[in-house]
């Protein structure tokens, strides 16, 4: 394992995973949501991936099995998907294939908290991606951090979503204004992004998709988080420059997903490292 | 309540309505087709409204509780959508939230008119929007309007539409080359809309989304089908400036759903009242 | 039946049927996966095709039956879909409208594989198109394509598919490069296309919708296949003129399917015939 310590260590890191993605076109299973499929399949090929969307019980560990990652989101859930994510989870877990979680909307309902819950319980997750609510949603009655009510101040929300990973064991991926990736033990923030992303629904499901993307050609999911996260924050900066309005927008975030080259990625990224 | 009796009360009317709804970024509750449930949150984010989809049974009243307005569109029915529709539309009567019903196909289908009609029966409905055959395939077999084959007419097309939305208790939304907006008592008239908006797969269900945000934030529904009808038109004739084909006029829509300003909406409205 | 032996004659009923196909503006029922129903519905409506997206056992029955073709594509596919496939695709024979299958991942696991032969089984094809693996994957265990492992050279492609297209009584379109259209006695090659295609995702299933569209008006499967693969292929090329990223592209592909007229489309088509 890498461990990163400087600002220019991960943007050179960033840059060759990218280079690896363009090159080894991993296959990414998406089990999720019906209001970003086309949208995060584009996405996906666009970033360089390979994309397969299938929710079927009878085959949903076929699809797994030979994938380089796997990501499970529950925007559109009934209890059958749930239980596709599940099998599908479980399948990863044995191969040892990256699955990455969104758990859209967890907090706004009890189905979507215990969805989570539960895929959280039965399946290794390697990376969870929300906003800041739907992260904290995911801590147990017995979590350290209950009790906490907002996570509106940059300090409070880094020590909460660290207690929250730890507890859970997985990297946590808290996007918003600036993105917080933590394992527990390290704190990487990315400065990188756009307002007009929250114009165009589901960027936070691409924003997993990436997280996926990255995850299978990097085997440490906190360094695999924090790239996508930089690299689609860079993508959102990149698209607008060229479109004021959502529509066009939409469709100029998957021009420079596609268009963004290593080089260039590695001089736009704006981390920060454990602090 | 307040009465509109001239063009220019309605135009004042509605640009305020618009400033509001930016403002107050409802949350709108959608269930509705595979087809354009990408697109018709986009529709709704772009015009200031804040869009979730959500259908399962365990869940719908949690989410339509929290929301200003709720859309139901049988575009892609199951049993179980249906059953989803009207759980969620009891919960809104309930909870004095409008319902704005697209029944999509109806007529052309007996389970497609049976699933609208079963929804009208149940659920108190603020608005239905469809073209003419669609709204006129409601009627019940007692109707006043039976025996009627066409609405080809425009004054016939008025008369029926009144007779129909005074049967149902409703306010009808009959869209095409001119929209025809009526309570049974009231009738509006909105010119406003382009040709190149039946090239666009779901302008009528995103027309029906349209007037969800704007019925979050005004409580009389002939105002607010009205209101949103003449803002999605002129969204329409705007793109059509800048779009000579489906692809790029799609995107243009979204763009000016977003850009076109309430000083601009109110100049552009072309309306008449009660004729 | 017309038989046609010149790149000439297919340039000139190629054009004919397009510009029948604009006018007569065929029903197409799709029974098609989530990734595409949008993007399907929309490039059906820019060639000038009516679309309708529906899947209930309810009512798949009733809207075959107005259709002027039938798609049936597995690429979400669940237990509950293959049957309304079945069904809708039983009342299409009977009314001899031409059904089109699209074996999404057919080869890719047991499920789908197993599902594309049932319906081959169970309902007349009027075309299959795939590429080379998927259409491989459906040849029976006593076919004589069986032990043949690639398709990679051309020739082996076009001595297989004929065996298969004969087997199975259909006809086979191959889509790649160059795609192969084959009855199992005629070889139609068409050249047009663009790489940058394959950077969009559902750009097969938009083949297939293409298909079905051309079907409507042509009752030759070998020449409406043909025919439409020639036009999606052009409509690529002049999508590669104006985008060079693929969500600028994906919008392009949907403007170049309205904007192509007949004129120009007989110019730009590229086939060989029976070699």
């Amino acid at each position: 394992m890498t461990t990163i310590t400087t600002p220019d260590e991960f943007k050179q890191a960033a840059a060759a995973d990218l280079a690896v993605l363009r090159e080894k076109k991993p296959l990414v299973h998406n089990i999720t949501n019906f209001v970003v499929m086309n949208y995060t399949a584009m996405a996906l090929l666009a970033v360089g991936a390979s994309p397969i969307m299938a929710h079927a019980h009878e085959e949903v560990e076929d699809l797994t099995a030979i994938s380089g990652a796997l990501v499970l989101n529950i925007g559109t859930l009934t209890d059958y998907w749930i239980a596709s994510m599940i099998k599908a989870g479980k399948k990863a877990n044995v191969r040892n294939i990256p699955v990455i979680l969104d758990p859209v909307g967890a907090g706004a309902t009890r189905m979507r908290t215990d969805a989570a819950k539960k895929i959280i319980r039965e399946v290794d997750v390697s990376v969870i991606r929300g906003n800041a609510s739907e992260i904290l949603s995911l801590a147990d009655e017995t979590s350290k951090t209950k009790g906490v009510d907002s996570l509106h101040s940059v300090d409070e929300a880094s020590r909460v979503a660290g207690i929250l990973a730890a507890e859970l064991k997985t990297v946590l991926a808290v996007t918003g204004k600036v993105d917080l990736i933590t394992d527990g033990t390290s704190f990487i923030r990315v400065q990188n992004g756009h307002p007009m992303m929250s114009l165009v629904t589901g960027t936070g499901c691409t924003a997993t998709a990436v997280i996926a993307a990255f995850s299978a050609v990097n085997p440490q999911p906190l360094y695999a988080a924090a790239e996508a996260l930089a690299f689609f924050g860079l993508v959102g900066e990149r698209a607008a420059l060229e479109a004021g309005a959502p529509g066009s927008y939409q469709v100029k975030l998957l021009d420079h997903l596609y268009l963004l080259d290593p080089e260039s990625f590695k001089k736009g990224i704006q981390v920060t490292l454990n602090d």
